[in-house]
């Protein structure tokens, strides 16, 4: 009798607790020139499955009282495993016809981020990302070093050549007959190549809020078709491709990554948010709508704010993109006429 | 006659135009624990010669009429070719027990920007950074790849003997004796090992505004001491050691990077000058003396605001710094003690 009175003690107690926060997900695939001539309907098909498979993954994680932080990187990982993104098993190439890749994760409490930048053999470069924020002094390692560490934590190592798809290759041979047709001495420094974002397109983030409040962010890329010289974008860099704060939101970017570092994106949206009041879905509507669209700085991003609202804002004709509200369903969308957010 | 005419309008206009904006300059050479008990008489002196000199240099490219990018690049490059400093000639040794530069600027008309990381043949690492803002269409370059690019630039190339220094050994041999006393696992990520300011200390950076109202902001660095698997600190990182932002401030920051990176430091500074309207000093503070300080993260800032304030912030012993402002001279100060800016 005392057991069962426990029981339901603490139980209405866990209810009322966890009644605190509604959960939420919102995840993000990359954001580009998509329409649905360039789609077939299978492909079509594919990523709406795929999401949905990604943002529910995130989505039970919250719904059994587990953290933002393992929802996060439970749905970029089925995102990194999938060929469909331009992150973990479907990479860019590079111009010397490998993969680098980069990831960055970071949770709101205690504002305690990890990326890592450049990696070669990392299947899964989210994980690396949160090793490197959970069991390391350090905030961001690169390159070998960085792969070095993953190794001393166990992380899977897989060949350089894991990472190939033959769409992808497709891509670098049109980058490099575009880079060809460049004078000379751009094409050295790519000065002028044309960012385009059907050769990049599909960096993969997710944001999410636990039960407790905490908000987390990770993003996760294989960077920029025929990137030279150990190009760094904005998905490992703090504040530009990803941040979180619970005092204002907790943002993944995806797009043309030098605009994203130049305009601290990530970090700008939430500084309005703290510093102006405004709602983020505003705040990321001025930076990406605004800002970045009047120096031709294309991409988009998925936020949620300390309140547990989501949002998204890209200034390309689509975005890869799902979410998954407290009680609701997997809603997976596209194209920029897709139904907007309630 | 019509000659004399012309040039007397001319330079009427000129003095007109240029009279605009006064011109400022302020540098940086790191903070830390440093007092009167760990610099003999000579070393004080020689910081405070080099500091003088490396401020009075980019001084004089102001009040030419030269950009504050040639300004901040020229001051920066006098700290670099210092051994006194923690960047180019000086930098602190990684564990094994060579040299690995970062450095990064920014210019606030059009935030342009360059940054390279994990630098081991670049002789001055701030012109790498200036290449990459303006010879590249990327904004961050590294490792081996970077090096590439700045062959191509022709830039100078040093063996990474070249940054060799017998106190900087001597630290990293103290660093080491301190990282053994830890448990083994701690160790191998050095996730608890103490960071010693003293070790590090050096990092140099200079924000400057010149007639035309342009702040631009260098910073650069060897990093930390016995550094290992390719840690990037805040330095190259854009948003976290430097920014810079018409609208707002430009600053340039030195301290233990993982908290400048976490806390998106400069970029924060410059987000409360913008959104909430106060000053640059202000902001300064609010963030290095109250939001890092309550945290541990150790370090300072330099500034300028759009308006051409001079500031600095820091929550250490001392910090090598200098001003100059128009029509003034050189104030270089080390310790807490030293008079505060008016």
């Amino acid at each position: 009798m005392l057991r069962s009175m426990s029981f339901l003690v603490l139980s209405c107690f866990s209810a009322l607790v966890f009644a605190k926060q509604p959960i939420a997900i919102v995840i993000h695939g990359g954001a580009g020139t998509i329409n649905k001539s360039q789609l077939t309907e299978a492909q079509e098909q594919a990523y709406h499955a795929t999401l949905k498979h990604a943002v529910d993954t995130g989505y039970a994680v919250l719904e059994r009282g587990g953290s933002s932080v393992d929802a996060v990187t439970e749905a970029v990982l089925i995102m990194e495993n999938s060929p469909l993104f331009n992150a973990g098993k479907g990479a860019v190439y590079t111009y010397d016809e490998g993969h680098e890749l980069d990831a960055s994760i970071m949770r709101g409490d205690n504002l305690m981020a990890g990326a890592a930048s450049g990696l070669t053999h990392i299947k899964n470069p989210v994980l690396l990302a949160r090793a490197v924020m959970e069991r390391s002094e350090h905030v961001m390692l690169s390159g070998a070093g960085a792969e070095q560490f993953a190794k001393e934590q166990g992380l899977e190592l897989v060949d350089n050549s894991y990472f190939d798809t033959e769409f992808r290759y497709e891509a670098l041979k049109k980058a490099k007959q575009s880079m060809q047709k460049l004078p000379h001495q751009a094409q050295n420094y790519r000065l002028k190549a044309p960012w385009q974002p059907e050769w990049n397109m599909g960096t993969v983030g997710a944001v999410a809020i636990d039960r407790s409040g905490l908000l987390t962010a990770a993003t996760s890329t294989g960077g920029m078709t025929a990137k030279r010289y150990g190009r760094i974008g904005d998905a490992p860099i703090i504040g530009a491709g990803n941040f979180a704060d619970n005092a204002s939101c907790a943002v993944s970017a995806t797009g043309h990554g030098e605009f994203f570092i130049r305009y601290r994106v990530a970090s700008d949206i939430c500084a309005r948010v703290k510093y102006q009041g405004i709602s983020a879905a505003k705040a990321a509507d001025q930076v990406i709508q605004q800002e970045l669209a009047k120096v031709g700085g294309t991409g988009g991003v998925i936020l949620i704010d300390h309140k547990g609202q989501i949002s998204w804002s890209f200034n390309t004709e689509g975005m890869y993109r799902a979410k998954r509200t407290e009680g609701g369903v997997a809603v997976t969308e596209i194209f920029k006429d897709s139904p907007s957010l309630p």
